[in-house]
This record gives C-alpha cells, structure tokens and sequence, in this order.
C-alpha cells in the first residue's frame, strides 16, 4: 500500500516537472541561474572572511524584452508583475507608465515586454485566461529595433530571440529573486564541555538562545569533534560581541537585542558545535534551522547487506547536503559550483533524484556569459566535462530544447577551447590553466601533452557533434566528428607503452614519459577511446594493477569503478566499495569525505591542503555509490534519450537479493533480483531485461518475473 | 579684477583636475560609467511609458580585486569604506570578517581587498597616513590564483591587472553609487490657461504645491507652448489621482499626502509645463528644480557682433544642459548617449568646460563591455566616430595613460569592425547595422559602399594607428597604418566622378551611383582623404555648391562650417553661422535644435519623425558655434598632444573686434584682436602665433600684443 501511494507521487511528481506550468515566471535563459549562482558562490567564508571565487564572475542582461504573439476568442484581462522596471508593448503601441492589467480584445496581438534591473535579473509573470507567461515566450538582451526618420525599420533578422527561460515560480507573489531554500529546526542530541553534537553533519543557521551578559562568543564549527574543539585550525567561525545589551556579529555587523533568538545570517556546515564564551557573555540554549534543498527520493535501493545499504543511504544524505540551489562540492568549505565535481553529482541525481531542473542550473551558471576568459572554474578538465555532461543530460532527459538553447553557449566554448591547441591538436596547459586531473598522492607532471586531458577532450568534441547532429547542426556535426575522430587516432600513437602494456601520462616536447597513472587507462575504457581488447588489456595492466599508485579519492574512484563493472568486474567492484566506502563508514563518517586513504589513521583522516581539518567531510563526489549501484547493479540505463528505449542488465555480485527503483522521464523501472530470479516492473519506454545471455522484453506497466 | 579672480580660480580647477586626488573612491576602470550610464539611459520615457535604449546594456564586473604593494616608514591605521561584501588580504594573510580599520606595521606590505556586489559597482575608499586609494592601484576581475594541494600557486601573470579607474570622490561618505547631479529651486516666470512658462528651454523635476481636491491631473511638458498644450501629442507627460487625501503617480506608484509637495521622481526637459485638472482636483502653484551638472565656462568669448555673442551664449546653455552624468544628444526625447552627438560634445567641450573626466566617463559607456554585438548605438557611423574621438582627446588631453587603459577596448572593437570588412576591405551596412550619416531632407541609398562610411573608416583606422604608436604598440601600429594607407588609396578610385568633380554617394553591386551629398566631401577635406587640389575642387564643385542637397541638421552642418574653415573660407562660415543659427535665435530659441531648415515656418519647426513634437529642441549638436568661435576664429588648437605645443590662428572675418579664452591642460590661452592688432596671453605650451603670413613664439605668463 505504501508502496503504492510512492509510486503515484512519484508518477505526479515526474509529470509536474516535464510539463510547462500554466504560467510562470520567465528570464533570459542563463541570467537567473548565473545571478543566483553568484549569491551562492559568495557565501564562502574562511576563518570568518569573505572567500569569492577565483574566476569571472558574470551579471544577467540588465535590459530584457520578452515578447509573445498570442490568438484569443474572447476578450480578455492579462495580469503583469515584473522584477524591474518595464514597459508594455501590445500591438506595436506602448502603455502608459507600468500597467499591472491590461485589456485585450478578441484577435491576434503582439505582446512586447522590456524589463530593466540591475541589482537582480529582469522577470516577468503574466496571467490571462489563454494567455500566460512560459517558456514559449521569446526574449533579447537587445532587439536593435531602431526606426528611421523616414519609417524606415532595422533588420531584426539578426538579433538574438531564444526561448524564455524558467524554473518553479508559478505565481506572481512567487517572486524569483526571493527564492530561498528550506529550512526546519533541529537540536543538537547533547553537549559536552560547551562542544554540542547534532549527530550527523548537517547544514544550516545556527541559533543562540538566552545570550547574555557582557562580553565575546566564540563559535567553532566542526565536522568533527576535533575542529570544534580547536578555535586555532577550524576552518569557519563566527563571533559575537555581548554589550549593553545588544549582541553584534563581528563578521557581518548584523545587531540583535539581548533577550532575542540570535539566528545567524551566514549558513554553515558542522556536525559539532563549541562555544567558547569570554568575560561574562553566557548562552543558554544551541539549535539550528537546518537549510535544504527539497528533493523526492525517486532512485531507491535495498539489499541483504547491511553496510551496502548503509553505504546506499549515507550517498543520499551527502547528495542531500551538497545538492543546494546547484550542485556544489562539499558543504564546508567552498560551497563553489565546480564543474568536474558537478558532472558526477548528474550522474548520482539521475539515479536519485532525477531533478533536470538542477542539472540545468548548474550547467547554465557554469557556462557564464560570453567572452570566455578561462576554463570553466579556471580548470581545463572542468571544460571538457561540461561538454561530456551536455550530451550525458539528454541520455537521461531526453530534453532537446535544452539542447537547442545551450548550443550557442557550446560553440562558443568549443572555439574558446580549439583556439588554444597545439599544433598535435591537443591540449596542454597554458599559463592560467589549471590542470587538475585529481589530488593524486604523489607530484603529478602537468606539462605537455597529459594523455588523460586528450582523452577526455575526445570525448568533449564527440559529445559536441552528437548535440550538433541532434539539432540538425549537419556541417558543425560533421567538422567535430572529423577532429574528435583526428585525435583519437593520435591516442595510442602519442602514449601508448607497449613494454609497460599502458598508457603513459604524458609527452613533454615529443617525448614520451615513463609514468602510468590509472587516470587516462579509467577513461580510455569509459570512453571507448580505444579497442575492446585494447580495454581489456587496460585492466589488467593498469586497473587492476597493485604497483600502479591507488586512487584515494572518490572523485577517481567512481571513475575507476564504473570502468569495471563496464568491464563486467562487478563482483570486484562490489568489493571494493565495500571497503573503500565502507572503510569511511567505519570511521565514523555520516557523510562521505572528499578524499580517503584508508591507511590514514586518526586526525590525519582530517587534514588536506595543508591544514589540520582542511579536508570536507561531506562531499558530492563521495556519493557515487548511488549512481553504480543503480546503473550497474540493478543495471537500469537508457540506451535512447530520454529511456526512450532503455536496458536493465542486474548483477547480484554476491549479494542473496537486491531491490529498487530507477527514475526515468515515464516514471520509473523497479528492480528485484535474488539468486534464481529477476522482476522488472516499468511505467514506460521500450525497455529490455538482458540477464544470462537472454534479452527479454519489458512490458509498460505490467511486472516480469524471468528465472535465470 | 574680476578677470584675475576668474583666471586664478580656473587655474586652480585645472590644477585641481590634473591632479590625482590624495585618496579618491576607486573601481574596475568603466565598471562605474557602464553603471551609470544604465541608470541615465534607462530614464526616457516616452508619453509615460518607460523607453530604455535597443542595444545590449552591459554590467559592471560583480567581483573585483583591488592591490597594492605598499612601503611605510611608520606604522599607521588605514580606514577602508566599500561599496559590497568585501575581503581584506594583508601580506597573504585574509583577515576576520570585513575590517573597517587595519593596522599596518612599517616595512613593505602587499594589501588585496576582494570586494562583490550586483547592484552597483564594487568600490574601495582606503585612507591612511601614506596609504590611500588612487588611479595606481591594480584591479582585476578574475586573479586565476588557485593554489594546488602541493601548495603551488597558479600562473597568474595571465590574469588582466588594470589601473584602477575613479573619478572625484574624495571623501569616505562620499559613495559613488550615491552620485546626483545638483539642483536648484526655480519659479516660472507667468502663467496664462493652465500653461506655465520658466522662461527659457529648462530640465529638472516639476514640484506641485497644494494639490488638493479629487481628481486627476495631467501635467503636458512642453519645448513649446504648442507642445504643452497638446495633451494629445506632447512627448513627455505625467499623470496624477488626488483620491482621500493620497497623490499618486500614476507612472511609477509613488505616493504623497495632499497638502505636502508634490515632487516628481523624474527629471523632464521643457520650457512650458501645461497643467490640466479633472474633477475636483487644483494646484495652486508649479516650481521646479532645475538638475545640472556643475561645470565651470573656462571658455569665453564676446564680440562686436551682438548676434555672434549670443549664438555664443545660447550654444554654452545647450551644452550646459546636455552635459549631464554623460554627454547626451538632446534633453527632451532619448536623453541617451549616442556616440556621433558625443564626438561633437567632446570638442564643443574642449573649448569651454575642458572636462577630460566627462570626455573619458562618456567613452568608457559607449565601449561598454565584450562581446561586442553591435555597432555602438547599432550605428555603424558611430563606432566609426568612436575611434576618432579617441584620438582627438588625445590631442586636447595629452592624456596618455587614458589611452593605454582604453586600448585593449579598442582593439576588440577594431577587431570587430574588420571582420565585417568586404571584399574590398570597405564597410557596407550588414543586416542589424544601422547606417545613419545624416537625417537628410531626401531619401538616402544606405545599401553598397558608401564614400562617406569609408572616409570615416580611413580615419578611425588611423586614429587606431596613432595610438598605438604613442603607447609603443610598434607592430599594431604598423598593420593599421598599412590598412589604413590601403584603403585610402582606394577612395579616389571607387568614388570619384570626373564629370561632376565630386566624390558620389555610393557603389553597389561595383557601379558607383550618380548621386552626390556634401557629406563625403566635407569629411575628405576635414580628413585629409584627398589631396589639397582635390580638397579646393570639392569646395567649389560640392560643398559650396548650391545645387547640391541643402545640410538641415547642425549635426553636419558643424563639420560643414568646419570643412570651410579649414579652407580659410572664414568670412563665409560666419555669415552663414549667423544665417543658421543666427535664424534659430529669430524664431525664438533658447537653446539649440536637432535640427533646423530656415525654409520651413510656424509648427512644421517642431515637427520631426513624424510627430508634431517630435524634434528636440535643445540638442547638443546644435552647439557647435561653441567649437568653431574657439578653433576657427580665436583660432586656437593644439599641434602636439596636450597643448605641449599649439598655434594661435585668429581670424576676425567681418567683426570688428574679439575677445576670448580657450582652456588647455595648462590654464587658458587668452585672444584679443581688432582690425590692427592681436595680443595673447597663454599660461603655458609652447604657442606660436599665425598671423598675416608671420609666426610669432608665444610666451608663457605674459602678453604679446602684434600689429597685423
């Protein structure tokens, strides 16, 4: 029965967010995403300072005209609210001063709309009988629409018309620049010694009940108990000042009364609280209103082990946490949008989740405005990654017009990119590039040619000619299949060691070096960048080779895994979750950390950049398990956009049984499995079961149960 | 003795200007203008609609880091004031939430201060004893500095560091985004049915004392009394309810309580204000407050002609009220900042106010920020003129460091204009561009090659060339001389016709047209595009020839008289001056109009773009006597940059005496001169007078006086 009532939801939810609402507030596609970016992505502090990025940071169109031509029966009276400044156009003629209705009569009209704000993106609602505000609305940043003095008008051919863009603001009260995330109280489940615990790390605003007296507060915010407890090293802090009555923030100058709740107004992470008080300042009470995202558990998953399904929960709690007003890294320090890191989070939503609006978000803000200065977050892999996740979003939505109004922002990436290659055709790292590839435990070479920035630039080039021959781009599919096609041929030749049965890292002024990362063998074989036997050979040699360095961080590790079960490996991989997710399990973590080395003992699990707790406990790119275990072990992934068409491959590995749920644009695809038989049971698209060397068809709406 | 106090006070000012400041607000260099000029250019309105411009408006940058290296004898305490959330980086170390005073020890210091903000401009005021804010530090939006986990830090010598850009805000409390024009209470001086009358052409923000009953009231704002007294057709106009003692602003919502006065949120130009009550609503009585930008006439000029003197007072009072936050066209209708008007403010400008500030506040708005997406003003002519003015400044200014901030603009737009090059390296109008010249009394072919878009283009690309050979940019320099030189010598050849001895319109399709306009002919004289026998041909054969098209607008009508001028047709261009605006003055102007054809009469005056009341009537290009009284008659002008160097070639033409100022980087060059003699007084240059085939040094700080 409860089963039931999820999955209607669930079914609702699904065809609330494909539909476009009646009406809704609308933007330039990218402005309010790109606005509401920077409002996040400046909220980091460090040791109470303000921490702004590193990178350009863009503004919206400051002057917008949206713009609709509509057909109505009857008569009618259109509502108007606008976040700006605006005027109103109907039929060519403009209003006077800013109507808030406006009557139309029966017939076909023109509607233009120009809006002007500065401090937050122009935005528009209106709300008739038929005609609404949506996305089929369309809006230019300038419309040239200059009229000679003979009546002579411009050439609007040119200028640029896209298709609205919008979110959820289905109101006109609903207003989209106050849009706040949720929020609910929570207490701490004890204290000791002034450090309280609230049991898991969570994030939010903390609360001070009953402050008094004279004096200063000191707040230490800790992941772990450690950092709470250490006001020298932990990584944020906040402090008051108690005095004749009135308590100040000394971080944002923000005053209270004595007396009143005193509620931060800066957000934080933590699981431990400490509170040091000075002179004769006392607080009473500490809570927190915990601030989240909210977000419908579709993906679901089960299993007759305990620790996977603890693994599997505590990947949705740290998904939770870092899925914020876009995807971020972790919740503790940057609180930054970073492409590479967000390109998993995707991943993990679509097994989740599934909320495209997200994943359109963040993809807007990561791309910006125009002129690209740098890599996407100054780094060249974060890029590349941006391309690869374009292509990966269609995969899983099937949404071509997102297609159609990114690929403009892609071109112009593509250019930005392919200007800065070699005379190989390749990528190397020019000055004020980052090149990342991964916090690896031993120094990395970055220069020359990396084989792991070609094969994923190989990868970015294929996916864009893939969007490209989606829309019907036919020359741009074909020029970028011709180059991703050029550089990959140049892949073995440029680093491939036949000695070493491996491809070398780099190749510095023509020369091949001797080293061997995993990095580019993992993504050579995710990638198909090159033959099956090639891959094969690959795993052996270099995956699952002892003397080549182990990957200690999730971020790879996902990578490093997924290759595997490609490969059919999902016992191993079943495995080494086990003890690499597990392992952070049995430290204690609520939520999985940014880096891992499991023989690392005590503090030193806590520390990274240098500093003693300078690694986040709660990072995005430790969640994968969520994506592995519901694309490759209950085995659920489309194989035509959208699930269109889609194949369930389960593996049990050496679990007795295993159960969930995979969401998908129809609904979703529910999974059990045990030892001797396989259900499937989905809500649509044209699915295939292939279990034992058999594929077998999957019904809409209706379970199969297939022994095997 | 007044003229000593006059004299010494404008020295002061110049000293004033030259100098930076001790401490002064600073920001990203056009980050403060573009910001501006949004507020100022999104303030038309047409009948009560809000009218913002149809080219793309930019932003500021939202995050901007400012730096300094610092040596200080002395420790001392700097107070640091900012517009935005900001960081504080001393020595590489980021201080506790945002400081308003640091203590710096003696020694060297590196100081970084990140500031963010949306609304307006990121801003910094930083005062201390040695320590101060000015046009020497560094800013950058985006410094790329990432540290790797290995703690190496990022190339960032990539990065783009600027100089920072200010203006005159001296004071902590003195905020930027806090900047108003000034303004002045002033009365009408009658009333006659409901119309009342300020005396002469006037701006600023209507008050309305008693208004009381209930009602409506429309306020008509009038540049003639006609105007204000067609509720039907006037441009501007405003609407009130008087309803249960509230007054409402029917255009923007604001609201006061009858009995208080009611003052309107924005500024409107007029001379006549018609006010026209319904129901029981009155006024008793209408003021304003006249909104200026203050300016100091360092320029004078008088005469035996009372008529020349008063074309000379009418063109100081046009462009008194069209300087405002930026050079405007006219005051009336767009109250934009358009760049072809401009290019004529900045020289008027140069002999009167000498306001660099403006000059470079107005330049920095036209260039906006990138990408570029259109001609400036989507006109293609005015990007031209851009470049252009650039230069002149130059010349006026000798402002070098002006020209190393805005180069690397100018190379985006240069590269911009190239790309849209044909295959004879000419500009034809591409779909979008709007090809103006002129508002002409017949229809005009804009399709082809135009000659006049050519010479334009010749002169803009040398402009480019010039500078970049002043800042040292050696080779870019060398390509634009050489493009320059290319298609200048294509100009006689694609345009000229022997028959006519004139330079024709146009060439499409590689057919030159037959028709002829002065317009090409006046800029081939002006810019030297033909050779001196070519030049005296085009004179008679075209733009003294009476067959051809009569100039209507003052807008060409400048570059006519100055074309003359340059011919050392003086004697003619001051009876024409007198004709032309002289006539403007008979038919009643107070101020200078868009434009003026002496054979029209009565009401067809007032008319333009097809609206009865659709021509400004104060409008900046109306002002040029201003330019050619200075240049051409006191005769003054610099021959190297700055006034370093500079010749006096006074021409009396039929007057019998005149005297005059013209300001210069050093202070003013004073010209008196009679039938007989001359004599000059100049505060500094090396100056060298012209007359009756002498040359006579000039020198510094006492007059010479010559018999001619």
């Amino acid at each position: 029965m409860n089963r039931i009532a999820i999955s209607i939801a669930s079914l609702l939810m699904s065809l609330c967010v494909q539909n476009v609402a009646a009406q809704t507030w609308i933007w330039y596609p990218g402005d309010y995403e790109i606005w509401l970016g920077n409002e996040m992505n400046n909220r980091r502090t460090d040791r109470g300072a303000y921490f702004p990025p590193f990178w350009k940071q863009d503004s919206h169109y400051v002057t917008v005209e949206f713009s609709k031509e509509v057909e109505i029966a009857a008569s009618e009276t259109i509502s108007i609210a606008v976040e700006g400044k605006y005027n109103v156009k109907i039929d060519g003629r403009m209003l006077f001063g800013m109507p808030k209705e406006v009557q139309l009569a029966p017939g076909r009209h023109k509607i233009n709309i120009k809006v002007h704000n500065q401090a937050t993106p122009p935005a528009l609602f209106v709300k008739g009988k038929e005609v609404v505000t949506d996305g089929t609305w369309r809006v230019t940043y300038e419309d040239k629409e200059w009229i000679d003095e003979s009546g002579k008008a411009s050439d609007t051919s040119v200028s640029t018309y896209v298709d609205a863009g919008y979110w959820n603001f289905n109101t006109a009260t609903d207003v989209p620049s106050r849009f706040r995330l949720k929020t609910t109280r929570a207490e701490a489940i004890g204290s000791k010694d002034g450090i309280y615990d609230f049991g898991k790390e969570t994030f939010g605003y903390l609360r001070l009940d009953g402050v008094e007296g004279n004096g200063s507060i000191e707040i230490r915010y800790g992941e772990s108990r450690e950092e709470a407890s250490d006001g020298e090293h932990c990584e944020t802090l906040d402090r008051l000042k108690v005095e004749n009555g009135v308590v100040t923030d000394l971080c944002t100058g923000e005053e209270r009364r004595v007396g009143e709740t005193f509620v931060f107004g800066n957000s934080k992470a933590f699981r431990y609280v400490g509170v040091e008080c000075s002179g004769t300042a006392k607080v009473q009470g500490v809570s927190m209103d915990y601030e989240y995202m909210p977000e419908v558990e579709r993906g679901t998953f089960s299993c007759s082990d305990e620790m996977v399904n603890k693994m599997w929960e505590i990947g949705v709690y740290t998904l939770q946490l870092t899925t914020r007003e876009f995807f971020i890294d972790g919740i503790k320090r940057d609180r930054w949008v970073w492409s590479g890191d967000a390109s998993q989070s995707y991943l993990m939503n679509y097994y989740l989740f599934n909320d495209n609006e997200e994943v359109k978000r963040t993809m807007w803000l990561l791309a910006g405005k125009q002129p690209i200065t740098s890599h996407i977050n100054t780094i060249m892999d974060y890029t590349l990654y941006w391309f690869i996740s374009v292509w990966d979003y269609y995969q899983y939505s099937g949404d071509e017009h997102f297609l159609r109004q990114i690929y403009p922002v892609m071109t112009a990436y593509i250019e930005f990119v392919n200007s800065r290659r070699d005379a190989d055709g390749m990528l190397q790292g020019l000055a004020g590039d980052w090149v990342f590839v991964d916090w690896a435990d031993k120094p990395m070479d970055k220069r020359g040619q990396l084989s792991f920035e070609q094969i994923l630039f190989v990868r970015a080039v294929e996916s864009m000619a893939s969007v490209a021959k989606t829309i019907g781009e036919k020359g741009d599919a074909e020029k970028y299949e011709r180059q991703a096609r050029e550089l990959k041929g140049k892949i073995k030749e440029f680093f491939w060691d036949e000695g070493k049965k491996a491809i070398v890292h780099n190749r510095l002024n023509g020369v091949k070096s001797e080293e061997v990362f995993k990095f580019s063998s993992i993504f050579a074989i995710l990638f198909d960048t090159m033959t099956d036997a090639d891959k094969e050979t690959l795993k052996t040699s270099v995956v699952m080779n002892d003397d080549i360095l182990k990957i200690t961080t999730p971020y790879m590790r996902f990578y490093e895994m997924e290759a595997l079960c490609r490969l059919g490996e999902q016992q191993r991989v079943m495995k080494e979750m086990k003890d690499y997710w597990g392992g952070m399990i049995q430290q204690g973590a609520t939520t999985f950390w940014e880096k891992y080395n499991p023989t690392d003992s005590g503090r030193s699990h806590l520390q990274m950049y240098g500093r003693p707790y300078g690694k986040s406990l709660c990072h995005a790119w430790g969640a994968s398990p969520i994506y592995l275990l519901g694309r490759y072990f209950l085995g659920v992934s489309p194989t035509k956009p959208g699930y269109e068409e889609y194949e369930v491959r389960p593996s049990l590995a050496d679990l007795k049984w295993m159960e969930g749920d995979v969401p998908t644009p129809f609904g979703k695809v529910h999974v059990r499995m045990d030892k001797k038989t396989v259900s499937v049971k989905s809500d649509g698209g044209k699915g295939v079961l292939v279990i034992g060397g058999k594929r077998v068809d999957i019904p809409v709406g209706k379970e199969i149960k297939i022994k095997y």
